[in-house]
């Protein structure tokens, strides 16, 4: 069991009630990195009361400053969202994200990501997930507490780790690229695709780049991988230069 | 789906505000019949709190002055307990609970029965029960808050009358590219790699090319995505055409 490579991310909670409550879960189904991005009230008694005896989640718990930071160090960021989005994510449910992603935690981070009470995750903040996690629900009332989602997305870990501790398959995992290296393989990307002039200062840069960050995303680029594509954007620049230093 | 024949039976609830919360994560999950037997403190201003718009739940909610009057229509009985009981009982896992009970509610009315935060079921409370649901969970911290405990429940119960009543799922299906398109792509990506100098005569261009073509078969890249690529592709050459013809 692996669960110790899990984290839960929780941007700019509300109610300090609901972090204390998504620490009683996670300690519920044995997961305890607990990752708070800004929230706006931590600590307090109300996440004490609501921990209920999981107050070791709490005082451990980490804050950060921006999602960035957070997610640093994970492979596999996913994001936890009930809404209908126009752009098609790779989704996974509770289940299909703990039976895909589960061996993958024997050696490499993966954080679930949850957002704001009321509104949930932002496009810029969706931009940063490989998947899209929806937990299936009444499509007429499909806005679950977030603790009760930090439970549901627990629970199919736990329950997942508990059915297949006994058959515990071996394999290199592939060593993925962490979210920062991501994040700067993106970053050189949009800069050559304006040196380039693919980019030239069309409106459509920002919805161009989100695709092309799809498609990476799915690829789930490994370390040596990101190091050859950021060869090839380097060597691009030195091409375009050289040619209009002739 | 025959949601509408599972009841949650809670008893002698402490905190307002937990019947709000096992409100709320019963709609969200397509269930409605909400039981009461001698809350402490009901109704109350933190149940409609937490409910979050499940007030309709709670207004429908029937209180009982005892455990007996709340089943009287129950066909199926089953206790949640996080507790080792001596008493070997017929055990259920949320997820067999699902399996195996949803068909019945097409005909039969079903209790689940949450006890008191504290202290759970009694033992002649128990006694009322055919089955005991057990969620799975961390030995050492294995008391889930009830409103927690009523959400893996009630999910469990949407999820299994999802799998059932849709066989396939529509959803777009991408628009992959064919064979042929992604070789089109990659003898593309091949020569813009030699333009640029990447690929300049060394022996391990092979090799880098297969790397390359694993990372986009990994992508499972659509038509337009393609469509995109080749159109950076393109727009590389040009420039450098354009650099090398100043």
């Amino acid at each position: 069991m692996c669960l110790s490579n899990l984290s839960v991310v929780m941007i700019e909670t509300s109610h300090p009630g609901n972090i204390g409550g998504a620490a009683r879960a996670m300690k519920n189904m044995g997961v305890s990195d607990l990752r708070l991005v800004t929230p706006k009230q931590f600590p307090s008694p109300d996440a004490v009361a609501r921990a209920s005896g999981a107050d070791d989640l709490l005082e451990n718990a980490k804050i950060y400053a921006d999602l960035d930071a957070a997610l640093a160090d994970c492979r596999i960021v996913v994001g936890a969202s009930a809404r209908d989005r126009t752009v098609t994510w790779p989704e996974l449910t509770p289940r299909r994200a703990a039976q895909e992603l589960s061996p993958l935690l024997a050696d490499q981070r993966i954080a679930i990501v949850f957002g704001r009470e009321h509104s949930g995750l932002t496009n810029a903040e969706l931009d940063r997930c490989q998947y899209l996690l929806r937990i299936p629900c009444n499509p007429d009332f499909s806005s679950l507490n977030v603790a009760a989602a930090v439970q549901v997305v627990c629970y199919e870990f736990f329950a997942h780790s508990q059915a297949t501790e006994a058959v515990s398959e071996p394999g290199a995992a592939p060593d993925l690229a962490d979210a920062a290296a991501l994040e700067s393989f993106f970053e050189h990307l949009r800069c050559t695709l304006f040196d380039i002039g693919f980019f030239h200062a069309t409106k459509s840069s920002p919805s161009l780049m989100r695709r092309l960050r799809r498609i990476f995303h799915r690829a789930r680029l490994e370390h040596t991988e990101i190091h050859m594509l950021r060869g090839i954007l380097s060597q691009m620049q030195i091409r375009l230069q050289r040619s209009d230093a002739d």
